[in-house]
């Protein structure tokens, strides 16, 4: 790890730099909502703590105050940096853990990205989310059900992802949405849809964070994936992906989000493989997947 | 202090919390620079100590996602609310302590605060920063000397405060340079020059800072100061303010920059009071106030 040893620091400057820590501890007491005051002792415990183990210099401290304001001015309606920034340190992904605690045999949870508007197109069972964007067909079918294995009737499940260019619809400079949809599960808790077979993509890496991931030597490739968040009444809602088994990126995801629980396999389907609702794809290869669906009880 | 017990996360789920960790540290291990490396790697170990231990809500991650874009939004080249934000956080002052040790007698740092610009204009000994920022004259003299207490001709001195109303000359919406200027040490190394006898203000709090200092029952104000920034080869930069003995803001001011050190006398003189200069200050009252100012060597 990276602790510079205490035994470094003369123990009277020690004692100087531990007295500002108490300082801005103390002016935290007054505060009269007890969340608010433990949250923010905690984030000023740990912040002092980074800032006195790795002697940052005041170079660094001003690099970082640049890195912030640059983060916040290329953040707008439809490009947000701060979740960027906080998926590549796994603050987003550490946050999703601390939140969605195992359950018995539910569905796991993983980020939930900054590609999401609450927006998307209704598409009725056996739809297709493409709207145009391009890729190859596949089939995604499943079941919802809860921990107890009851199927879950009605159940709302948003579905998103990027074109076979890597880009989102959000990324398109226009209004369109496309390669989002959401649906609703039948009465016996199933779902089934046309979407598009995921292909890996570099989360947008001409900001500040993408400066940062080229700058220690990281990759801002996305492991291929296909976001899905499901909801339904008194349960936890799920956040979540499937992954791509056999994508060389699995073990590499720039986000951290891949589990093993979520890669499912896409089985590729030959040109001219008669297709489950008949749709007649003009000789296109396409691909299918499962995905099965368990929500944990709200409140878990 | 704020800390979860352990016990109360299952063991289980605190390994699959750590692994998330281990598999962020382990992404920054290809960085080539091994300063950025351990910086980069120290901060991840933070800020998910922080995650975990306050157990952080996905609500709670996302009010601080909003928090940043507005403070980014509100960030522009006359207000930098990620200054604010360090400053209110102690992580400014925490950074001045761990990089100016004390060293002898050399006088003490502070915040160097988001009001400084570079291109001050210079006045001579005994010229008057004021530039038409209304308060009452305050003469200052001192003397620059190295840790032996050698003279230092001709260092630098940028002096920057607020006028009686609070306020800075970046924040009057126009382009005028007030209360502000530098000037040289002469050939003893001394220096003397009016100002405006310091008057408390508050950091800017009509934004995402100020709002966080009043959900949390803090003051925005702080304590009455006069920035000094010295600057003379092979010596150490000197960032820090003189206090004003009395003033009630000496104990809470609102970026922990106070010490004890740093405190001094202004003696207010009545009205006719005969000035140093002989200026005619046509029946108002003045103050005046002493302040030497020993520089640690480069480098320490
Ligand atoms: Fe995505
Ligand atoms: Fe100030």
């Amino acid at each position: 790890m990276t602790h510079t040893p205490d035994a470094a620091v003369p123990v009277q400057q020690q004692e100087r730099e531990a007295d500002v820590v108490r300082q801005v501890l103390r002016s935290f007491e007054a505060c009269t909502d007890p969340r608010l005051r433990q949250v923010m002792q905690s984030l000023v415990h740990h912040l002092h703590a980074f800032v006195r183990e790795v002697r940052l210099t005041e170079a660094e401290w001003s690099e970082g105050i640049d890195f912030l304001t640059r983060a916040g001015h290329i953040t707008d309606e439809r490009r947000q940096e701060f979740i960027l920034l906080s998926d590549v340190l796994g603050v987003s992904m550490q946050t999703v853990a601390v939140n969605n605690e195992a359950y018995g045999g539910a569905t796991e949870a993983t980020v939930f990205g900054p590609f999401f508007v609450d927006n998307s197109p209704e598409i009725a069972q056996g739809g297709d989310l493409s709207f145009g964007a391009a890729g190859e067909p596949c089939w995604v079918e499943g079941t919802v059900t809860d921990a107890d294995g009851k199927p879950v009737a009605g159940a709302r499940i948003e579905v998103w992802e990027a074109d076979e260019d890597g880009f989102y619809d959000t990324q398109y400079g226009d209004d369109r949405l496309a390669a989002r949809a959401h649906l609703f599960t039948d009465a016996d808790g199933g779902y089934r849809f046309w979407a598009l077979t995921p292909t890996p993509y570099p989360i947008p890496h001409d900001g500040p964070v993408g400066a940062l991931l080229a700058a220690t030597g990281r990759s801002p490739m996305r492991a291929s994936h296909l976001h899905f968040m499901v909801t339904a009444p008194a349960l936890r809602t799920l956040v979540t992906h499937i992954f791509v088994d056999g994508d060389e990126l699995l073990d590499r995801d720039a986000v951290f989000g891949v589990k093993e629980s979520l890669v499912k396999s896409f089985d590729t389907q030959p040109p001219g493989t008669a297709t489950p609702d008949g749709r007649d794809l003009h000789g296109r290869s396409w691909s299918r997947v499962r995905f099965d669906i368990m929500l944990a009880p709200d409140g878990t």
